[in-house]
């Protein structure tokens, strides 16, 4: 953890971005909105040759995927690799990332949920600094300007990302007082869970662990984190960044919050809930690989920029 | 692996059998048919005492259920520990467990689903051999004749235990001819997966892996098989056998026979799917922990038992 990020360097008005799906399929009308934002910021959009392939729950085979995600991670012409959406599938590919391509030339990596096995795997690889934000399959009516406003800071600017605790959010309540300092890993929780075990799996020793989910029910969310105890993994942890549990429905009469606030309030951390992280309204940006600051006192947290200003 | 299981004494009539709810809560109309079967079969009934408590998804609270489980555990009266049902909740508190009194007076522990683990616990701490099969929740227009015999025979008799591939059954596609020959561990995939990175995930080096999988969609059997490979917890493994997967819907033209065919068809080991164990109509017991051979030519699951004859 002392090892400092490798920071690509941020975005400029006619940089290229390339769109690439490593996990599940998309369509053109699904990115249409996510490309104009793009292009609104003076970026120049590229499509991965098989952006929009589809092999059942995939989008591409395995192959398809990989020569896409390598061919964008080796392209010198190319910032940022921008991710159309999660889904499911880039674990199946990881283990064939290009990371000396990623390590003589880094890029900007964009995407969630799914995408943090991507995330995990380069941090293991090369410890790329990631941004954990929408991908470019983008609804208006879920991510806003606030939300676009978010993603273009991280992505051009060098300056601190501060995220404000919603109040009003579902998980504010499972804030537990104090602060803490450390790199600020993680993001979808299933993907976590899922890495256990795996060299992907990140030391979270003084580091602040990032979470959201969206769609499983509280009694997963519990097993999930009953295996993030158990394997040990969380003993040495900073703190804990709570963002949105989206429609993880309540089918026992046990919220989400009395989980999460069962399950984390016992760590002897400090837990920021309600931060607007995830599947859920007004997602906001956030660098993942930095070094952070959680106030759970304030209510707020503050990462570094996961870029490098190319000024300097 | 080569350590021979601890198997405990088979059941005899008169023996007190305890039910116990180390997961999710059920209820005594749901549990009146097992507590019917298991007394047609000369078997005294106990209750743990708190089998019907409820706490949100859990059968009370860790400390409730625990002490049951313990409770069970030893209680030199009873013989077999029966538990109700799985659902979710024993990983909560298998690291409580008292093996010393498992070590001290084996007994015979059926369960499958969650139960699973609480089955990898105690095969880790005490390599106790235990039974895999209907919880005390007995549903007979799932689990009809067939399926109590089965159970029967498992908990009355040392013989060897035969469950015979169902030609017709979703699974039974995705064999891969040979035979195998080893210890006989796994059960449900979830839980398999919940475990990689804690102590309780068993060394399957030379084992047959047991898989079976209920109301979880394609994308995610994969996620998980996916998980297992990347943990490289499947190279040294013997075979494979797959039993039901049930309700594994079809939300991307993808059917489970696909993921399964794939992910498993590959490891060089042999396959036999198609055995009715697991969630769906006409589950047979199979006792897990003992040695096992897997016919994938034939289409057999030939188990040692897990008990031993009292006369011997």
């Amino acid at each position: 953890m002392d090892v400092p990020p490798v920071r690509p360097a941020a975005l400029r008005a006619g940089d290229l971005v390339m769109l690439v799906s490593p996990s599940g399929p998309t369509r053109p009308e699904r990115v249409a909105r996510g490309v104009e934002l793009l292009e609104s910021w003076g970026l120049r959009v590229a499509l991965a040759p098989d952006v929009y392939a589809r092999h059942g729950f995939l989008a591409g085979t395995d192959a398809q995927r990989l020569a896409d995600l390598n061919g964008a991670l080796r392209d010198p012409g190319v910032r940022a690799v921008v991710c159309t959406r999660g889904g499911y599938g880039v674990q199946r590919i990881v283990d064939g990332l290009d990371l000396a391509a990623v390590r003589a030339d880094p890029k900007i990596v964009v995407g969630f949920s799914d995408i943090t096995a991507l995330q995990l795997a380069l941090w293991r690889g090369t410890r790329l600094a990631t941004v954990h934000g929408p991908g470019a399959a983008w609804l208006d009516e879920r991510t806003g300007p606030a939300s676009a406003e978010s993603l273009r800071a991280a992505l051009f600017t060098a300056k601190p990302v501060v995220v404000a605790r919603d109040p009003a959010a579902e998980t504010a309540g499972v804030t537990v007082g104090g602060t803490a300092a450390g790199t600020l890993l993680g993001g979808n929780l299933c993907l976590l869970s899922a890495s256990l075990g795996t060299p992907d799996f990140p030391d979270l020793t003084g580091a602040v662990l990032l979470l959201e989910e969206v769609q499983e029910p509280p009694y997963k969310i519990d097993r999930m984190l009953t295996h993030l105890r158990r394997a040990g993994v969380l003993r040495g942890l900073a703190g804990v960044a709570v963002g949105q549990f989206t429609g993880c429905a309540d089918e026992w009469a046990v919220s989400i919050v009395d989980v999460l606030g069962e399950r984390l309030g016992d760590l002897g951390v400090p837990v920021l809930g309600g931060l607007p992280i995830g599947h859920g309204m007004g997602q906001r940006t956030v660098p993942v690989g930095v070094p952070a600051i959680l106030d759970a006192v304030t209510g707020t947290l503050t990462a570094e920029a996961a870029v490098h200003d190319t000024e300097v």
